[in-house]
């Protein structure tokens, strides 16, 4: 951790999945040192035990813009932790911090520190779905016009490579996830593997395994705690005798070794 | 962690960019309650401090399978970790353990530990270059054939979004950095910001920030322990007065809010 003798600093923390053995170290240390703590209530709950003593400002989802500046403004003279899931760097807090941080002029004393995002976490929990080249994209609408979405979702599938979809439903977009999984198989076999992972590591966690064929009419077990991961064209089931563990996406060793 | 007295289990742990700052909790118990510790031999040196009193198999580069295979057949009767950099299930050693584990036969207790991948710690020291959307790509050709990373590339910068370049550069493909920067200059303005980091997260750590108009020609700054991250058509460099201090690729509030 940087020194922070002389004023304030502030620390955009990823603070992974949501259980806090899958916090990393540096992660907690920055909580640690902070006076303020700025997050998502829901983020917050979770981190209950690191909070004791601090002043916590629990913020609401759709009011990013006010609790970046909220943060800046306090870390000119404190030393404040912005929480949020996964990793900041990846649909979290780090960008709108910069932006007006950016804009405010001040030069405060900031640092980013990653976490494990969703997609690395959802992947743990069923096997080796991703293991080399992947796209991640998210099906909310409220900051990127569904055109982009779906342009971006043909190119994608096109790659052939596994597709973590973030933001798979909410109230706002019941029909995004059936659309993707529609373009999904205008590229991809209807056997492509296909997982929806819902609250990784927190309580409720859910696992689903399916395939392209027979994931519509699943859509409704998705909400906005869910990771959808749709496999490429080379993943498959992953079986230990009957049973359907997850999904492995061999990296390529057949083709130079046998084994 | 998964009890496990009566017998062996298998971790497949990831142990993030190389700090141990940057492990998770669970990674660290998962490689404390091991007997066995296996891994590539740089990974190890940085793990020297959970080590003491454990078998510690070294491995090198290019033995994966065999380092598979030794790790499962230990899982038997012990608790083994196998550690991978990053995260396991990105260009790691979860698929190739889960593939020799399931022609194995053998119903082994096998957990994966999820871990900061290099694209999210990459990204954390030079701003917010991903945020949201965005692509993995390895320029290796060692498992995936050139043509395939080619058309996977024009794929990825058609999308608009950042693409991250793992392995960008090492002694058998001296030219793949090169190739990827000119595909991206057929779909990106020569001004969209491109971040060369070499090291993340431990010694010898260093950041480059230039253009893809003025890249050409830094490719000899790159070596097999950099991540290179190109922006996507909204990413822009972040500057604090005359200071660039790295990427911002905005979330798209601007859209929504005035700010």
């Amino acid at each position: 951790m940087p020194s922070h003798a002389d004023g304030g600093a502030l620390y955009i923390v990823g603070t992974g999945p949501g259980s806090p053995g899958q916090m990393t170290h540096d992660a907690v240390q920055a909580i640690e040192s902070a006076e303020y703590v700025i997050g998502n209530s829901s983020y917050l709950t979770a981190l209950a035990s690191f909070l004791v003593g601090k002043e916590v400002i629990r913020s609401s989802m759709g009011k990013e813009v006010e609790r970046a500046q909220q943060a800046v403004d306090l870390a000119r003279d404190h030393v404040v932790a912005m929480v949020s899931g996964g990793d900041p760097g990846v649909y979290g807090m780090a960008s709108i911090v910069l932006e007006v941080l950016e804009r405010s002029g001040s030069d405060i004393d900031v640092r980013i520190i990653p976490g494990v995002t969703a997609a690395n976490a959802a992947a743990s929990r069923v096997g080796s779905p991703l293991s080399g080249d992947f796209c991640v994209i998210s099906l909310s609408d409220l900051l990127t016009p569904l055109p982009v979405i779906e342009q971006r979702l043909r190119a994608a599938f096109s790659m052939g490579i596994p597709v973590v979809l973030y933001n798979p439903k909410s109230r706002g977009r019941p029909h995004n996830l059936s659309l993707a999984l529609g373009i999904a198989r205008e590229h991809h076999a209807s056997s492509t593997p296909v997982a929806i992972i819902k609250n990784a590591y927190r309580e409720g966690e859910e696992v689903i395994l399916t395939t392209l064929g027979e994931a519509p009419g699943k859509e409704d077990l998705v909400d906005m705690h869910t990771t959808v991961i749709i496999g490429g064209s080379e993943s498959r089931l992953w079986r230990m005798g009957d049973h359907v563990k997850g999904i492995i996406t061999p990296r390529g060793y057949h083709r130079k070794y046998v084994y």
